[in-house]
């Protein structure tokens, strides 16, 4: 490519990053699909989720971003994460370069055991899938409860609300327990890192 | 917002952008994620699908953007459309004005009457769903054959390769007849439109 047109592209300073990556089959691009929904539900807020396909996604790492801003997203995709969500060890090794420096790093610590860093929120959100849960296939939702714990960016209820929409007949009660299974991991964590002062 | 930082990006001009819209309930993300993926498996080709939640998905209309490249995607949102499918009247509505002149436009003939140029395809979509295949869930991926056939940004082979490998169990064969169909109904009204010489 040789002829390009440039243009200015506004970057709005409330802009919130968000990447959750993992391998395929893990449900990342279906979460970060309910993260956005639960989101774009604070009418004050735009929302854009991105995922890439081709030379761009290929390597074995899957990944889906999410972009927050209150005012329009003029540019949608992700430059320097305020969170990184790593659901394996090679989308840790991949991604953490475009953590920003104080942003927040969740890993699954049943599959990620390289941390390149001491400032981390580790939750074994594989194995409470299946050991509390009875179904791996939840571990995405339970992530999800996590960051809504861990961060500010969205609130508990309509988090549990996107969930529930999407939740295929039958499963509800999984993915509603999934998402206050995680949220409470994450809330009880958070309160370990940072204990209250008074 | 009154703080903002200025990015330049780059724009190639072999970039194709596609949007397809509808309502909620159409099966259109899932649509232009099967699209992306049958693009994307395409080694020299980048591609980017972005949805939009919060006030900028709001009103009835929805949408899901891919933006294809042979280079790296900087900029993922969709300026001037290359290609609007639009299943709906209320879609064509609100989204016809980003379409870039010479840009195609398909519609579906069953939901959509008024039209703002002449120069479109129209195919019907939801009727042959409906009547052709009794699965109205379909006709989604009949769009996306007709548009193989329409244009050439993604071949019949990865097309159906895509939509398989998503298709629910038990589903695989009307998502084949459905991409197939859509595919020859495309191709007829495209030789129609535009007839060989020799």
């Amino acid at each position: 490519m040789s002829r390009v047109s440039l243009l200015e592209v506004k970057i709005p300073e409330d802009r919130y990053e968000i990447r959750l990556s993992g391998s395929g089959g893990q449900g990342l691009v279906l979460a970060a699909m309910l993260l956005a929904e639960a989101i774009g539900a604070d009418a004050s807020k735009s929302v854009i989720q991105t995922k890439s396909y081709g030379p761009e996604a290929r390597g074995g790492a899957s990944k889906s971003d999410v972009v927050v801003s209150t005012g329009e997203i003029y540019y949608p995709k992700a430059l320097h994460l305020d969170l990184l969500l790593a659901m394996t060890q090679e989308s840790l090794n991949k991604y953490y370069p475009d953590l920003k420096a104080g942003g927040t790093l969740v890993i699954d610590d049943t599959l990620v055991s390289k941390l390149p860093t001491q400032d981390y929120y580790g939750l074994s959100f594989t194995r409470i899938a299946k050991e509390q849960l009875k179904n791996v296939m939840v571990a995405n939702v339970i992530s999800l409860g996590a960051i809504a714990a861990i961060t500010n960016v969205v609130g508990l209820d309509a988090l549990l609300t996107a969930v529930l929409a999407r939740a295929p007949r039958g499963t509800e009660e999984v993915n509603r327990i999934a998402v206050e299974t995680g949220y409470q991991e994450g809330l009880a964590l958070k309160l370990k890192k940072n204990p209250p002062t008074n």
